[in-house]
């Protein structure tokens, strides 16, 4: 049996975060994933599936997050309302002092064709599943569906939006904007 | 040189998909394919990069009509009428007597993860081609990219009612009532 390690997969991640982004994503093995924070293979492989896995490590607890939230919200919020609710719940994520972090991640997905496919993917399941749990709360279609979508292009334009060059508002403020122009350029005032 | 077959493309696109339906996705070979209409191997893949190519012949068209449409519509045109025009420009795609076929293709991507996978990817970036437009006809951000990612969700959604069961409307009726659903979720009004 394998000794447990406490915070392993923290470590691995950040160190294998640090190598994509000096040597590259192709450069960079699993083991010296693993020898650079002092594991072995055998332990990264026990925490990850594969190397693009490490990189998403972390988000399927996002998903529930928000989730969690949106069951939360009041019985009789409109849809969007709930939506609000739910990208409220995955705020602690993207508090400012993990701009930096984020922006680094972000660096090494955009220069991976198969880490933006996976993104993409991740993406897109979180619009279902935001779809899914408005329908458990009777919302009915198409409302649930364009909900779902919206929450997915608000959540991605929003994150793309935190982490620019030069963006200071909080990631709650950017939700917020996006949520007002969204609404306006689908009224057709923009 | 092979000799050119006119309108060989169409005829293995609708060979492709009927052996698609009935024999499955993964029984059905490109031999199988060219064979059944009287074709060699070598013709299919003059036309065809793989199995997959064959359901998403004729969507680079398709891509371009709506791009072609948004270019004729008013230079004063808001982000969301534009997109509407582009909708419009494929509207031709989407005649009654069309909705067997379409019915019949969606159902073999549906059982395919590899084929829905493609979809999506084509469906995303349609939706960064109509943000590329709008951007280039002036449209600044973040409203561009939303309309983008709206235009790729009403597109969408649309497609899926019109083949639905029972469903009769025509489709630009249905992206019309879709654009105004996206609009009243967006505010809050559902």
């Amino acid at each position: 049996m394998a000794r447990w390690e406490p915070g392993a997969a923290e470590r691995l991640q950040r160190a294998a975060l640090e190598l994509f982004a000096t040597r590259g994503f192709d450069q960079t093995t699993a083991a010296d994933i693993a020898q650079s924070v002092g594991l072995t293979e055998r332990t990264f492989f026990r925490y990850f599936r594969d190397k693009r896995d490490v990189v998403f490590h972390g988000q399927d607890r996002f998903g529930q997050l928000i989730i969690d939230a949106m069951a939360a919200a009041p019985p009789d919020a409109p849809p969007m309302g709930v939506v609000v609710a739910g990208l409220a719940g995955i705020a602690p994520f993207f508090a400012d002092d993990r701009r930096p972090w984020s922006r680094m991640r972000q660096k090494v997905i955009n220069e991976n064709p198969s880490l933006r496919e996976r993104e993409r993917h991740k993406l897109a399941d979180m619009g279902s599943a935001v779809a899914d749990e408005l329908r458990a709360r009777g919302v009915g279609e198409p409302a649930a569906t364009l909900a779902g979508e919206s929450a997915a292009t608000v959540f991605g334009v929003s994150f793309m939006q935190w982490i620019s060059e030069d963006e200071e508002r909080s990631f709650p403020d950017i939700v917020s904007s996006m949520l007002s122009e969204l609404s306006a350029v689908t009224a057709g005032d923009r």
